[in-house]
């Protein structure tokens, strides 16, 4: 693959998807070709299995049920969107990823961290994020910031009690104990423009890192 | 689980769907509660996954993505229909089941039967049927008898050439190999009173068997 795959990570809340499209913008500042994507990413037929996943109708849907789709909605995402950018040489910033499944279905959910990752890795095969970065933020942090957005449209998610969220935080924090070397953490819990520095410098040096490869 | 589980398996034009249900009728006959199913089975997510899967705008479909839909529906008709009448003493004959997934996706498309089976393990965990009946008929007999069949309808898998039909038969034969306890082959190419007869012979024996164990 001749681009680069930056995955953002993080609960609810910790402003990733915000300081993204600052990354992106100065990435092309720079000159560099960027695609911003988030799953499903507009690729059709993963925007109807998310449907699925979402339908409020669909209230006897299983968790396994839910975790094979999310892994379906992905394999679609990653081939037709992800991968394509990559071979263009594209750097690839992706709003969420594998990491999320592992965290919010494996452990908070309680499905089985490796179960998960097991059925994702069918699904991206080798094509794990070349790096990832973590916004680390204290759960009640984040969910606070969400409660005060008054502009913010509340998801199913958002509303899921303060234990479920401090769950999905240990999970996450399981994926960096296991895979610390892709994974880097940054401290989510300060003013954005700081925030935005800290990834800056990260994904900067990982442009030289794959450049010089 | 109470009842007794019985997938029924096969190449196009195998025959198993009508011995089905006369095995099916010579059950309750006996005073047997008997649930008949295929997939999706009549629930509404596993009908609308299916949906996505068969929908002809979605050329785009990768295999994997593909693989990943039929394991999430399959999850989704097994808790919702397979395991409550399992749960309820029911005898329940499914027309199809994994083995379909490791014979046309694993082996005959290619994806690997081991990736294929792994995530079907996702799915169903330790539910595997107790007993499956393979439908052995040479593909090209099969193919025929499909063609011959003037008031079926026919579906995208007919349509393939007579070379796929031969890998799903080899498939089928891998699985057999591999699991030569579980799956008790009858020759489907003779008449369809005798298929019925020595379908029934399997089925009362595991009844009997069940109903000891």
């Amino acid at each position: 693959m001749k681009g680069l795959f930056i995955s953002f990570e993080g609960p609810e809340g910790a402003g990733k998807t915000t300081v993204l499209y600052q990354i992106a913008e100065r990435l092309k500042a720079k000159g560099h070709a960027v695609t911003v994507t988030r799953e499903p990413g507009g690729i059709p037929i993963a925007e109807k299995i998310r449907e699925v996943i979402l339908d409020a109708d669909h209230q006897e849907m299983d968790g396994k049920t839910e975790a094979l789709l999310y892994a379906a909605a992905r394999r679609q995402h990653l081939v037709e969107k992800v991968l394509p950018a990559l071979e263009g040489g594209e750097i690839v910033l992706c709003d969420r990823f594998l990491d999320s499944s592992l965290a919010y279905q494996g452990f908070a959910r309680g499905l089985g961290m490796d179960e998960v990752l097991a059925i994702n890795l069918f699904a991206i095969e080798d094509h794990m994020p070349d790096c990832t970065i973590f916004f680390d933020v204290p759960p009640e942090v984040g969910l606070e910031r969400i409660w005060k957005d008054q502009e913010r449209e509340r998801n199913r998610l958002d509303l899921e009690k303060l234990e479920f969220h401090q769950k999905v935080y240990e999970g996450y924090q399981e994926v960096i104990r296991q895979d610390g070397d892709r994974v880097r953490t940054v401290n989510a819990n300060q003013p954005q423009a700081q925030v935005v520095e800290n990834v800056w410098e990260i994904v900067s040096s990982e442009v030289i890192l794959h450049k010089d490869s």
